[in-house]
């Protein structure tokens, strides 16, 4: 049978696997440090909950359909499922499912694939992992959670082996207040516009905005806003100085201020409040997260979300939040395709345990066993074949030790162990001998330069 | 929209989720520190490839297709899809794929759900977790490798808070061998009927292989052999005493020797020879393996697989394999809803920082950085509500300790930090005080007895 390949389907050999595993770890332990609970979805929703949100969004959707229930055998109590799309949907769902079996308010991440029937591109794919954290609360939901989200991944960011990761920040209630105060009142619209501004440029938003019939002068004052971007608390000023007023732009500016402070007591240089900021504005109610990598400011946002007053509603209760979710695939995918992130080994084993010939195999097990016990990962060698290409099979997976059992009885006098990047060979006994605390594990960072 | 519980797709409460997480890891630690090298494949497969290893397969696919597409709108380009329902067709399919990038033996360990549309049941689920280790090879596999599966399952299952999990096994060979030397030539339909043994009993077992047309003799021929289960090499031994002389069973007895051999050297008690296990015989050609958790025996078999001499062939090379594969849904659902296992709190912050009042949050906050910088998972208290009701708020998830920073100005003299389940109380330091090595971590176990 062929095989296929398909294409937004991406699959990682040993080595960038560990390299993907590495930064899972770091986002689990960043999360669980700030007292996030993990919770996993299944795949499928029903497809009436998915289309919920509206939008185009059910063009991306994939439908399940058992194969045996294909020409219409389902049941009829059967409902239509498909693959989540977003982590985010699920989640209400899960909300409203268990909302009295959980705590809140209720901090969950949540770090699993979701599937788009997206066009295949560089950095898009139909398969990919998600990272999201989220606060719900019920009723109401305190204003210092808006604050604490881009503190968590700014702490994620920190640790990871990436470039510097800017988080730009801005309040729903900025542009709304302002544009209200100017005398605009189809403020999603006026916000479709100007978030194009990245891509079109201000001179072919400003052509735009009058064609949607706002004056010369709104037009102006919308990108003046827009560029406005500070990395302290000055941005006030500088809206300030554009002499509008409006009740619903001093909230927004009192609370993207509160976000900004706290952000630089607590991670100073990792927000900047950015005030042409939009994203999906139909939910977003209050505070919006995007995110730049410097130096590859055009791969565009690798993280993002945002306060919601109606994460999810029963009729009887709503449950308001806010979030931010990490698009790990997409990180990952140019990451590695630029190779700017690589694993020091392709496998978990730091010592190759050499076999000196068949029958003493059960000599080198007894050093695996000891090594193991003692947290080394280790594996012993396939075959009992020259050392030289027992040395070989450890150099091409990038194991870092290879240890010889001494007189084939099993641990004791006469084992050495070689480190076969320098080629240093010593007396060792699988009782103590621990490999440096670096290579206990794959270490995953920028490649070395070339020599 | 009404809120949809699906049947066959389990989803774990924060508690439950720690629980999961717990098996998960250890699992994943054990694998790495046996030199596994991790890795996910996709979660859709062409459906041809699904259906590739034939049986009532098809009944159990899920198909997939973009809601867009349905109704013959898809690209005639486009293969049909569907969700794998084991971790091994995905795995073959990657060797064959990648074979030229691999490094052979190639061990891999893979941790991911898969999905079957089988009429749910107690610990028979639609979307499940499995946990494989498999070594493939090119040309010929190592006797070794088969000895080695049953070792790295049997570490996990005792860093596990279970039971006692006995791993039982036998060589394929042995039947077949046996078989032939009593004149049988059907050695697959006589599995077939034998593999029924532990569901209908011996009676019924002899009842059908006389319908099938053995003799009376050989009937009870093959009865004595599936009776034979030891622990240690008295197999060999009860096995010749039958009588029967045959090469193919030589070579399964040499072979199972083997691995119980070797079992008794590194993991005493965790093996049996079990000369009644059969499983899917039409794929495995050595050793196989299946397990049953002690007191539990009804519940089935939590872990199998075996030997095979070709997981995947592209007609010029084939692969032979040996792997084993852990059903932790099946395991885990059956321990969560026996309440055989339980963790010791529903998050994985071990410290609730108090907030004396709103305006002293960064205070709180400055507390639980100090904190998270030394590795303490800890949150910050939702509210500024009376601290008897901050308290409340850590026992209902089982947060252990709760903080209360001192005059509010931060981190400093006047902190507090109380022990909630014992009431003590004690001056402590943010940038030094640690909470006991236990309660780090949620810890997950059989649950307390209850006083």
């Amino acid at each position: 049978m062929k095989v296929t390949k398909l294409s937004g389907f991406p699959e990682y050999l040993p080595a960038e696997r560990i390299v993907e595993q590495h930064f899972l770890d770091v986002i689990r332990e960043t999360f669980e440090l700030h007292g996030f609970t993990s919770l996993e979805t299944r795949a499928v929703e029903p497809v009436e909950r998915l289309l919920g949100k509206g939008g185009d969004a059910d063009k991306e959707i994939y439908g399940v359909t058992r194969l045996a229930d294909e020409g219409g055998q389902a049941s009829s109590r059967d409902v239509a499922l498909g693959l989540h799309f977003d982590l985010t949907v699920p989640f209400a769902r899960f909300v409203l499912e268990n909302a009295g079996r959980l705590t809140f308010p209720y901090r969950r991440y949540q770090i699993q694939k979701v599937w788009r029937g997206e066009r295949p591109q560089e950095g898009r794919y139909r398969e990919f992992t998600q990272a999201d954290i989220d606060v719900v609360d019920v009723g109401e939901l305190s204003a210092h959670f808006e604050a604490e989200m881009p503190l968590v991944v700014a702490e994620v960011f920190a640790k990871l082996p990436i470039g510097r990761m800017t988080i730009q920040v801005n309040n729903r209630k900025i542009p709304e207040g302002f544009y209200k105060g100017i005398g605009i009142e189809d403020v999603a619209g006026t916000l479709r516009i100007v978030d194009k501004l990245d891509k079109v440029g201000p001179d072919k938003v400003a052509a735009q905005l009058r064609e949607a019939g706002r004056t010369d002068e709104q037009a102006a004052q919308c990108l003046a806003l827009a560029a406005i971007r500070t990395e302290d608390l000055s941005f006030v000023d500088r809206v300030r100085a554009l002499g509008v007023e409006h009740p619903t732009l001093d909230e927004g500016l009192d609370a993207l201020a509160a976000v900004i402070r706290t952000g630089l007591e607590n991670a100073p240089g990792a927000m900047v409040a950015d005030l042409k900021i939009a994203r999906g504005l139909d939910y977003y109610t209050g505070t919006v997260y995007e995110t730049q990598l410097e130096g590859h400011e055009s791969w565009g946002s690798f993280c993002s979300g945002g306060r919601y007053d109606a994460l999810a509603s029963d009729g009887r209760t709503t449950y308001p939040g806010v979030g931010i979710s990490i698009g790990v695939s997409r990180l990952l995918g140019l990451l590695l395709s630029q190779g700017l992130v690589t694993a020091s080994r392709a496998t978990p084993a730091a010592v190759l345990v050499a076999v000196v010939e068949e029958d003493s195999r059960r000599a080198s097990d007894a050093v695996a066993r000891a090594l193991r016990a003692r947290g080394i990962p280790c594996e012993v060698a396939p075959t009992a074949a020259k050392f030289g290409k027992q040395i070989r099979y450890a150099d091409r997976r990038g194991i870092p030790f290879v240890w010889f059992p001494g007189d084939g009885t099993g641990p004791g006098p006469g084992d050495q162990v070689k480190d076969i990047r320098s080629g240093d060979q010593v007396d060792a006994d699988p009782q103590t001998w621990s490999p440096p605390a670096e290579d206990l594990r794959p270490s995953v960072g920028a490649p070395a330069p070339s020599p």
